[in-house]
């Protein structure tokens, strides 16, 4: 519908598409409302409404996702997360502990990471674990802490929420909202953060199909946030060599069927820092559009995922190689705004 | 620790534990502390703390579940669903729609399973659904129906719950909260059922380990609710031509790590209504303590998972056959109360 | 075709089939010859050739694989293997060591599971092995000492072949071939025990879909061969809790699709004796022809697969249950010709 | 053991390996035998066996896998395919079509990717089918348009061997054998490949861990064959939306572990045109020796494998966008030995 369709020429398409025997579904998107119809003819529907009043076209859609679609949206989607473009071209590269720890293992690993190059900052002040007795976070602490590393760096910073009751809090401190792998189907949580006003970076569930990690997408889009960034972290496959299996071709797969930006986390796809430099430099070269690292002070100490880490300097190295590589590709690796604006936001 | 045990007892205890360089995490069950010890060298430590004041006794726990297992607790725990036991040794069939669609779809069902002898009813008024466009359930409405369909059949029921939210409000009126194997690792929800007064049927995960499913029964109990039925329903595997893959060694096994009851769902399984009745023959052979199956009154037409449904002409067939099968088991179809106690319950 | 069918009569169907636009592959059988026709639209051609001179029939067949099809033969396949039927309704266990170590270990075992009451004797002489330097079997001693426990039993045996060069000396020792589950694909020695004139006991590949299975059955049996007995033995999947993930639903799947026998292997599908039992009752219950499961005298000290193979008293109970399951199921086991017969036929 | 150890030397050492309770295994490799110590105290037996007389070294191995690791040999292994060098550092494209169907047809496809650049000819003669009535390859006449196709370029050409009896054949006219995925662990064929005196290009198994892998090429090189490329391929995992999952990371690791040079087939991997062009590049950044890429003059027509065949086209794209790539990285295409050598040689 147009943006500025009123509810009586909506009503009107709902009539003319039931008239038809086919079934129509409000879809409201971020700035307009879109009428999805269901059904097996679509070119003999879509001559019956295109020209209805209000309309502003009509489009075909074969896959079950629809508004993430390219085929909705040809158009790639830039996500801005507190200044940083994702999906612009550039590479992204999302940096930081896994777990924030504390406020000086924070602040520092902000500042290593800036000073290498990352764009946006990451922490866990929130975590899921498998076990009832790991460590799960410091919670409201932990957001005190990633607040105190942007304001020292001018870096944005996500971090992840658990359940549909954080979503607003932690929006409130975050620029940017993680959907970890095990709530990649929680349904109730995708839509609480398709209701925020955060971008969202939403994984991939350990076990999901394409096909349904670009229908958790849809929930968040659905739900009028059109601010998502996947996260290809690697799938669950027989192999343990490494802790899940990086599914690479799916940033290109991806990339292909949607509009979203694709960026890859190779400390949890491979669970072991020696391969991440080389993961990280295949996934630019994929086309991803950035990377999700995970980078601590002191790895062999860290609280949550030490051996995947990598160390200050073997980042700084790692930086290096992507700054070339992409070069090569004629991209170049995001920056973040600068320290004095951050500031001047605190 | 005992039930008695004063805090004085208590930090003494980890003192002790602490002083010898371990260190102790407070495991609060249903009626009373435990004092788990995280190290390598369980002997030393008990000699050091099993005659303090307070400890009822030291248990060595090898895996990283502890209250669920069996070196914890010998005993086989039977779950009380409404007046049905589950894991008493008799075979408890769980039995309904996939979703609540209307008063007089469920309370038909209702009557056919109960007739045929199922101990417990099932049927979602909330539904998690991989797409965002498919039908979700009819909600408090379908709380009703439920609720009518047990006080038409005296049989207790069970229904899934999808957010910390709901737990309260769903507990008011289910005998047992069901979390789905999309939120088999939300835990956030985990804690939410876990201080809650009702049972619950906890499935696993699509590509949880046992380890990982043990771990999330563990978030519930170490909450304070011991009343958790395991559920498996298949896990996803390379084969496409069952829904997903019944794992049904998993049965034994578990039984032989946990005291926790387990029942099969051979209807999310295995996707087809043909293969439902070996499988559920199966589940019974290898020592499930039930089944989970979805029965509908016209499956050709269900909301949701027609295929996998069985008729009620097909359910009676089923139950036949698995009463001849306990019996020579030595075992017994569970019943449900009757009628007429649930009537004056409502 | 007719049985009698002349070479014109089929050169004329194929050129009728050709004619009408569509491919003609003729299908060689163990008795007579097929012609299938590839292409979209069946009944069309079915109408072209049914009455045409020394047809049998014209039968749709809509999957990959053909022979093996209840489409194409409807009738169960009752499989010959040394007196012993296997798919005619009874229950056929297939007992023994994973290797042939010696005389005695061979000798020992067959007259332990003999007596409890095996039908067929199973024992590997050649053994394949994931690395080079682990024990490969016996060999040509190995097939000495089946021939050695069957003249003492009357039980006829299975063993292994593992390339195309040994069927013929294999297929003139033993009573049935067994391909293993990592040749499963390996087409050439398909084609090769396909043109043997013994029964073939056909693992699932480690990976294999039931659709390849089935394909792979069919390569044998194109080639000549009707007699192939299906072996579910466990599929690869993220769990690692049991050494594979026994799909036992792929039982009444398989047995719907096709017409061959059907039996499991509960020892390589769990890895764990202690599981062994469960899964061979739910074998049962799911509806197998039959069981193939590991025994040893002293499996502490076997040479391969120790930990999954049952002790003699554990395999006497495991057949006192597996009589009384049966009994409730109206089936009963399989029994070996008498000793005395295999003694005059040695 | 020195190259030139006497035969009681070998015998010496291994009774002394023998008398300290370990068990010694001979490992014959190419121009020297090993003696491999199998125990749990490696340090004990090392002192008492490094100073005998023609021993050369003493060196732990902790892997299953010996010959292979980078403990038994730390420097590349550099396998020479017809004048073309794999493993020393350049990047090794292979390309072609799945399966030789003509004279014409091969000869174009390596004239069009000598003319791009590629530096060996890959074309199958001998086909694995999963079905018996698919294409199986040209057999015999396959293999004289590769001869045409390399007299015509220059370029060595890999073609696939199917079973034991075919290795000598092939060998004499091809420059590499390939073992394909569904004959990653026919054991017998790769002892016959191993006694052959070509390089073997060893693809992993659907469903190999990279351990079962490193064993395969374990059975070639202790067969006496050092010229092992191993060639990731995609496994089989839950994703139906690529026809396999290509395990990157293998290549980061694998490289780690072991000597041997390492190439990846992002065609089967992939199983999409489309996705192939990233996968190559992202193969190449992360490390890997070498390509194995299916091209074909009219995908749309191929007998095999069309749907992820590159056209001409792209194939030319795809190298210019390779070279510009690996210059970046410092790293350069492997070159063909000219086509005059070529004709010469023929």
């Amino acid at each position: 519908m147009n943006v500025n369709a009123t509810k009586d020429e909506v009503d009107n398409v709902l009539a003319h598409v039931r008239d038809r025997g086919f079934k129509p579904i409000e879809l409201p998107g971020a700035d307009r409302l879109a009428i999805g119809v269901l059904g097996s003819n679509p070119a003999s529907i879509r001559d019956a409404i295109v020209d209805l009043p209000g309309v502003a076209d009509a489009v075909p859609v074969s896959k079950p996702y629809k508004q993430v679609t390219r085929e909705w949206q040809p158009r790639q989607t830039v996500v801005d997360v507190g200044g940083v473009r994702i999906g612009d071209g550039s590479f992204t590269v999302i940096a930081g502990p896994c777990a924030v720890e504390g406020l000086e293992q924070m602040t520092s690993t902000a500042r290593a990471v800036a000073r290498a190059g990352a764009a946006i900052l990451r922490g866990g002040a929130f975590k899921p674990r498998t076990s009832p007795y790991a460590f799960r976070g410091l919670g409201a602490d932990g957001l005190d802490h990633l607040d105190a590393a942007r304001s020292a760096t001018g870096l944005p910073v996500v971090t992840e929420v658990l359940t549909p009751g954080d979503v607003e809090t932690v929006a409130q401190r975050a620029d940017m909202l993680q959907v970890g792998t095990r709530n990649a189907q929680n349904f109730a949580l995708l839509e609480a953060v398709g209701a925020a006003t955060r971008p969202v970076l939403l994984k991939r569930g350990l076990s999901n199909t394409v096909e349904e990690w670009l229908l958790a997408a849809e929930y968040v889009v659905s739900h009028g946030n059109p601010g998502v960034v996947l996260c290809e972290r690697g799938i669950r496959t027989f192999e343990t060599a490494t802790r899940n299996t990086l599914d690479l071709a799916a940033v290109p797969l991806v990339k292909s069927l949607s509009h979203l930006p694709v960026v890859v986390d190779p400390s949890h796809a491979t669970g072991h820092r020696h391969l991440v430099p080389a993961m990280s430099l295949a996934a630019l070269a994929a086309g991803a559009d950035g990377l999700l690292v995970e980078v601590h002070p002191d790895p062999e100490n860290a609280m949550s995922d030490g051996p995947q880490s990598l160390t200050f300097e073997m980042f700084d190295d790692l930086m290096a190689r992507l700054r070339r590589l992409a070069e090569s590709l004629d991209r170049r690796l995001a920056t973040a705004p600068s320290q004095e604006k951050a500031a001047n936001r605190g």
